[in-house]
């Protein structure tokens, strides 16, 4: 590297996030972003009825209707981010793409496609196009909780020794209870399907053609820990059909996260107007790619990926057993350390679902004659308060809870409200709300032993300072933000520049290569006895809602899944909806 | 009324709500509504600043503004009403003025007026112009609940007998705690005031130029039982300075229902355009009025006028303490029987706050293409749904609870939002809530061995068919709406009547006079059975929140007090509050 003459090289990090794609191109010798480029999936996230351009119409004539926690992808989305982002990223950069050495991803996770030996993704086999459980199930893809719960509840009957690497709880989200989903609600699909890939080894697979599993989603979404998935016996437990789910969808190669999982094939060079051959880094989760593009890759260095989710990852000198995490991983952000996971499943998109529904007109002007979005709108408008002057206290549940209640029944709440409370209030109540739960989820570390010394904030909510207070605020940490604009994509491509031999391992490239620090937000000491006295409030209410005192979630869930009826593919869903207005007289 | 050559005679009745008087002409023989005027109060509800037109600027040359919880208005507003609404419903009536033999007037309440000994507000002196306490309190000011708390422990420790008349509790909305707070704020305007007449006296005394405390606002609001108001011992004991509160500012001559306070003065004919020396009937309230318009003064009929906020009047043949009722006073709708009276301080306002800070753009526009108001549009949506199908259970608190928790230091909540509710799922929730309020309401009376046998409904809310088979289905009863589009307006009418002499009673001018029924609701069994299940989950959250379990709401009040600073009349609340977002690097 210290050769002044030598040509430059390069890597390309792609970062699939839960709408788009975007690509960075770095420079091997110093981590230097060149040029970027994103890419909308076109189809986003299908929550209501499946896109009729791939999948056609049902049996009736009409789109075909999912029920109300689903959230699919379709796969083709993620390589057209190879044909878009990585081609303008390369303009961008104006380098010779001769000159890229290497491409890592990294993906959402538990975000799982079923797929034919091949790797075709079911869903675009014409016998299941119009089937949604044949295509990509998001990671808040939130319909498979009934299957978790059995899991969970069989899982701690049992005494399962991964339990509790799980803070005790298996999620919703993760390959098993989605996997149990697909068998018991659509067997046929479940039969054709030869693996249950992340889309994290999918894309990998796309590119070089090999599917290897990668060690992180394997033991942090995976259930896999010391070597072992769950038992033979454990999964006939839960459904004797389900018995060989291991061996016969999931086992596989795992790749060990910085190696080279192969090398771009012709037709993914096509696409991406890279160099056939390079190397193509084994797959990764947003999150902990994020670690070492920040530099935070020491104990007690807690690093948030904060966007329409928020994911929290931290290494840990020891393995101890934290209530409410989503996962520890030995080696599961870098070797040598524990990996520890939990993360917020809603916070950006509270956010964003806020200003899409919740605002009305005069704002959206005022805003666009101040020249501002909605989000910096409200934010100007919040950030005129003082702690507590709102009168509100909302809980930050609207996509379900993560850490540390593992619970996506759970649902949002906002106390408080009067005739007086205007649209920044909740606002600033749900800012507030999210960063109660990040508090909760700090304490629940500290409570298992486990330190936490310093916050550091990647993802795009980074941009908004009050934001930023509020979290300092709340959690008595201080906090920085990374200062590189593109987190996961850098850190991706750390891993390729690691995967293309470049440097020894994933810290020596992390210290070439990461970011350094953006803003830096100190606590201030009245803000944080403020939001102390909030905080009790709000853990007042968590426990009562999300313990058990008073169930109502789940029973106002239970009844809105009877109340909409049992919606099944190709059914609509208005047919089985009575009517309920009509007037007697 | 039988020879059909005499010439018909004609009353006037002139509803006083919360943002608009309207008048209307009836004719005495059947009833008819002949005209009607109405005219929006100029200065409507002031709850931000004092309207600079009236008040001028503070001795800082700002606006002077209010605290959180003032409701006020402006009395000349109310005079305005007779000047053009009455002049109105005349020319629409197409009416000879002279054939008018009286006018009757009922009013929010409890609405208070500080006065000189003339009948003069103090907000029209111009030493007191720009003091908010000259001016009118209206019902639903909020700031005098420290004083209604402390009127309520002393009651209740010294055992006073007229407590349970109330159910147990004073409301922060009445004579005695805004007096005190009166007292205790501004004791200049205190010492100033003359007499602190509620505004359905202060207008009959404006029309006829004689106060006569009419014997409907005196029982409910004046704690005027058997006679006799608080004992001095009593005020004292509260506060030194408020022990001749009786006697120096609130006891006066006492008129019955349906008598004549006095007649028309010349400047009151001049202002309406109606002959000089016609009857004015004693101040009444917009409830209590509308019982006789709609035929419905038996025991066990249950009459809410629902508008901004819902008032329940019921006559029943015994006294029974209800707890949480507003009050039950001996002929305080008709003589004989026993004027039970109920109310929920947030209903129409509830849904007017959502339709104003709540709903985005897109629905706005939508409602307008389709050629809907914003709550017709909301409701067409929202009929459309299953009962339950929204996941969502509210509490109806956003103003405070009148019955039967009688604390205005509740507040709104909302249990269940996720990413995918929308707006016409929370205006739903926020319908059903104010269902599941009346159904507890009913509940009360029934427990305290009072029947409910029908629910009768007027006001502006019966125009929304959802909303009423909602009512319906939720309290079990048959529903029927009054026929009348001006309930309370025929209602007073019918008192006109009466007291130009007319009929004997109001029995017998209600018989003659009031309104058919308008549309029936009857309850769907399967209907009744889902509210059912959902009440029992408003229940628990009411009493939780409601009853001491979770004190929550008073907490986030007292905080909100604290953080927005003691705003003092002529202070701006900016000032008060510090910054909390600045960025430290």
């Amino acid at each position: 590297m210290d050769a002044v003459d030598a040509p430059d090289s390069f890597v390309i990090g792609v970062d699939y996030g839960t709408l788009s794609g975007r690509a960075v191109v770095v420079r091997v010798r110093d981590g230097k972003e060149l040029g970027s480029g994103v890419y909308d999936y076109p189809h986003a996230v299908v929550t209501d009825v499946l896109p009729e351009d791939v999948a056609g119409r049902g049996a009736d004539g009409q789109a075909v209707r999912l029920p109300g926690e689903w959230a699919l992808q379709v796969p083709n989305d993620y390589r057209d981010v190879l044909r878009h982002a990585v081609p303008a990223a390369l303009a961008e950069a104006g380098i010779d793409p001769a000159a890229v050495v290497g491409i890592a991803t990294d993906f959402t996770a538990c975000t799982m496609v079923p797929v034919t030996s091949d790797g075709t993704p079911l869903s675009e086999l014409d016998r299941f196009r119009n089937r949604p459980h044949a295509y990509v199930k998001l990671w808040r893809h939130h319909a498979a909780q009934p299957q978790a719960d059995r899991i969970n509840r069989l899982a701690a009957e049992r005494g399962e020794d991964w339990l509790p690497r799980y803070g005790g709880l298996i999620s919703s989200e993760w390959e098993f209870a989605k996997g149990l989903q697909l068998l018991e609600e659509d067997p046929e699909a479940y039969a054709e399907m030869d693996h249950w890939v992340e889309a994290a080894d999918w894309i990998v697979w796309q590119l070089c053609g090999r599917y290897v599993r990668n060690a992180c989603t394997a033991g942090y979404k995976g259930i896999y820990q010391d070597g072992r998935y769950p038992s033979e016996d454990f999964l006939a437990a839960l459904n004797p059909q389900f018995k060989d789910f291991v061996s016969a969808k999931l086992e596989h190669t795992i790749g060990r996260l910085g190696d080279a999982a192969g090398y771009l094939t012709a037709e993914a060079a096509a696409w991406s107007g890279l160099p056939e051959g390079i190397a193509v880094a084994v797959g990764n989760v947003d999150a902990h790619v994020t670690a070492p593009a920040a530099k935070a890759v020491d104990p007690g260095q807690l690093v948030a990926i904060m966007g329409t989710s928020t994911c929290h990852v931290m290494n840990g000198a020891e393995l101890r057993e934290v209530p409410g995490m989503c996962g520890v991983v030995d080696g599961g952000i870098v070797d040598g350390l524990w990996g520890y996971e939990a993360g917020q499943s809603g916070v950006g998109d509270i956010f964003g679902w806020f200003t899409k529904y919740g605002v009305p007109p005069e704002y959206h002007r005022a805003a666009r004659e101040a020249g501002l979005g909605i989000h910096e709108y409200l934010t100007e408008l919040a950030s005129r308060q003082a702690i507590g002057q709102h009168g509100l206290i909302a809980l930050d549940w609207h996509s379900g809870n993560r850490s540390v209640l593992v619970d996506h029944e759970l649902s949002g709440i906002v106390v408080g409200q009067t005739l007086a409370t205007k649209p920044e209030d909740t606002y600033r109540a749900l800012l507030e709300a999210t960063a109660f739960g990040t508090r909760t989820i700090v304490d629940a570390f500290r409570e298992a032993g486990v330190p936490v010394k310093e916050f550091i904030v990647a993802g795009g909510l980074l941009k908004n300072p009050l934001l930023m207070q509020i979290y300092a605020d709340a959690t008595g940490l201080q906090l920085s933000t990374i200062g590189s604009a593109q987190g996961p994509a850098l850190g991706s491509a750390i891993h390729a520049a690691v995967a293309a031999g470049k440097y020894a391992d994933i810290r020596e490239a992390a210290a070439a290569m990461g970011s350094e620090r953006g803003e830096v937000y100190t606590p201030i000491p009245e803000n944080v006895a403020a939001y102390g006295e909030l905080f009790q409030e709000y853990k007042t209410l968590h426990d009562y809602f999300g313990r058990g005192s008073n169930d109502v979630m789940h029973r106002l869930k239970a009844i809105q899944r009877r109340a909409a009826g049992a919606v099944l593919p190709g059914t609509t869903a208005g047919s089985t909806v009575r009517a309920t207005a009509e007037v007697s007289a």
